[in-house]
């Protein structure tokens, strides 16, 4: 094999061929013989099948805490686990730049085996298609989940009440400080990691509360835009308090240092649920017995409103905490 | 809504909301709520569950006879009509560059919300990425889709057997030769058009035969590509009969001019189809009924043998047909 992607592993012919065979299928497939397949079949459990589908365009492609490879399993695993399933299959997608160096390749794979094998997910189909040189940037990927979840959950944005507390399962803005670290040259170091991570365990700890209203994994946008759009959508107010809302010391320097606000930086690896009052406790220990959830914190609580997100400040005060306009933020995802 | 894709249109924030609100939810959602999903919930009618993937970077984005969201949905229905399944659902990624005219967008998006209607299939989630300019090529896609077949359908290479007779549903080479004619300043004009189109009416006019054992479009490596994979995997010999195969007067000028050979072009609308000898006269009639199988055509047969592609010439000569190597076309997809 070339030691770079040329244009002929993208040709449909021998080099394409060896490239699937040698290395997305012995890492990926757990049955190398759906790799020949023109489509897979799957054999669901019982339940409500779900779909979620991600792109992935992180940049670098490489990251302290992970890479492009785990963040594409993690991120399609995630949208599933929030929506209360159990993630099953995945179909993947590679966009390959001419160039890239198939090392660099082999390792995102070998990233992606482990997430899968972790997350409990199977690789299930796939596409591979390459791009010339200054037409992409290393490997843009895209994923595509099935998983299963109890017929009839009651979960989402619409059986949120005021009166309903909000929690977040970790600190905030971790992935996105720690990807802007790797990617500009701010002569910033630390020890800084992406959060990215499956969240299954957190969001398989709630499933069982029938007070448990929503959750969602804030990735790009931060935990304002899924703030934001809980208000927009019920027309409820949410009121945050400042001081609840965790955030790594080091998180909160570097966004001081370079303007930035690390409540709209992405998580990989974290929970918003909105739970009923009377469960918030119970979730809230649920969530700080697990070794993702120590750091989890109740921020604050849905009320009676005009869909504001409401920032309330330790001295008392209250400030209205806009939605993500102009790209504020270099771009991380 | 500005002029040109920006990269605030990729934040997560308002003119991201607004882009999928205004754009892709009211033309491709038929529940405008799933949009707003992380998962979305699938009601699939019985039968064995099937899954399939593709990627779509084609330039130009637009060609003579499609573009690249018809063609991101006609694709994906087609691996799974070739499986025998009926397409069900779609999850749609988009990987936008940055200063995209949003018109363009528009007319990318209207095309493939025309193409998934005629198809029967549903968009049922999605996910928008922008990046940078310079680092993509206007719209990549991605799709997957899932579909339901008849459980038990005995379908696939490992039915192939010597004797078996290798039908084309039309001419081939079509799509490869517009794309290039439309990328390549090469001076030819023409009004040559790619064959796009969902071959979904082409699979299920065989589906009921028993003798049906194996199809396939030929897209990216061509009806060589797929003819090798059969020798490969099987171990028997293909022997195609030159002049029986269906290629356009105009597809062969250009590839005479331009030193190509069809056979490795690409088809997104033609159908492959191995079927047992007894079965395929019938087999070619059904497909000669159908508006899109006129030039349906007989073009060879399976053989004991050792994995080669024999090509036996009008003189009664026979010559190897190799399996496509470096890449000796322009990229087109």
């Amino acid at each position: 094999m070339n030691e770079h992607i040329s244009l002929a592993h993208g040709n449909g012919g021998r080099l394409m061929r060896q490239l699937i065979d040698e290395l997305f299928t012995p890492l990926l497939y757990h049955d190398p013989q759906q790799a020949q397949l023109d489509a897979a079949p799957l054999a669901l459990p019982a339940g409500e099948v779900m779909i979620s589908t991600d792109a992935f365009t992180v940049k670098p492609l490489e990251f302290p805490g992970g890479n492009i490879g785990s963040l594409a399993i993690h991120g399609t695993v995630n949208d599933l686990a929030v929506s209360g399933a159990t993630p099953h299959s995945l179909s993947l997608n590679a966009i390959i730049e001419e160039g890239l160096p198939i090392e660099q390749l082999r390792r995102l794979i070998e990233a992606m085996a482990i997430a899968a094998q972790h997350s409990g997910v199977r690789i299930v189909c796939g596409d591979t298609k390459v791009v010339a040189r200054g037409e992409g940037s290393g490997l843009y990927l895209a994923t595509t989940g099935i998983g299963v979840r109890p017929a009839g959950l009651a979960l989402g944005m619409g059986q949120i009440q005021a009166g309903d507390k909000i929690l977040v399962s970790g600190p905030v803005g971790d992935h996105g400080t720690a990807v802007m670290l790797a990617r500009e040259a701010f002569g910033l170091r630390g020890d800084l990691q992406s959060d990215a991570a499956s969240v299954l365990p957190l969001t398989q700890a709630l499933l069982g509360m029938d007070g448990l209203r929503f959750m969602r994994d804030p990735t790009r946008g931060g935990l304002a835009t899924v703030m934001h759009e809980i208000a927009l959508t019920t027309g409820l107010d949410i009121g945050l308090q400042e001081e609840a809302i965790p955030i790594r010391p080091a998180v909160r320097s570097v966004c001081e240092i370079l303007g930035y606000e690390p409540l709209y930086l992405a998580c990989e690896g974290r929970v918003v649920a909105v739970v009923a009052a009377e469960q918030a406790e119970a979730a809230l220990m649920a969530w700080q017995g697990l070794p993702d959830g120590e750091q989890a914190a109740m921020i604050g609580e849905v009320r009676e409103g005009q869909g504001m997100v409401v920032m309330q400040t330790p001295l008392g005060g209250e400030r209205l905490l806009a939605e993500l306009e102009q790209e504020p933020l270099p771009r991380i995802c």
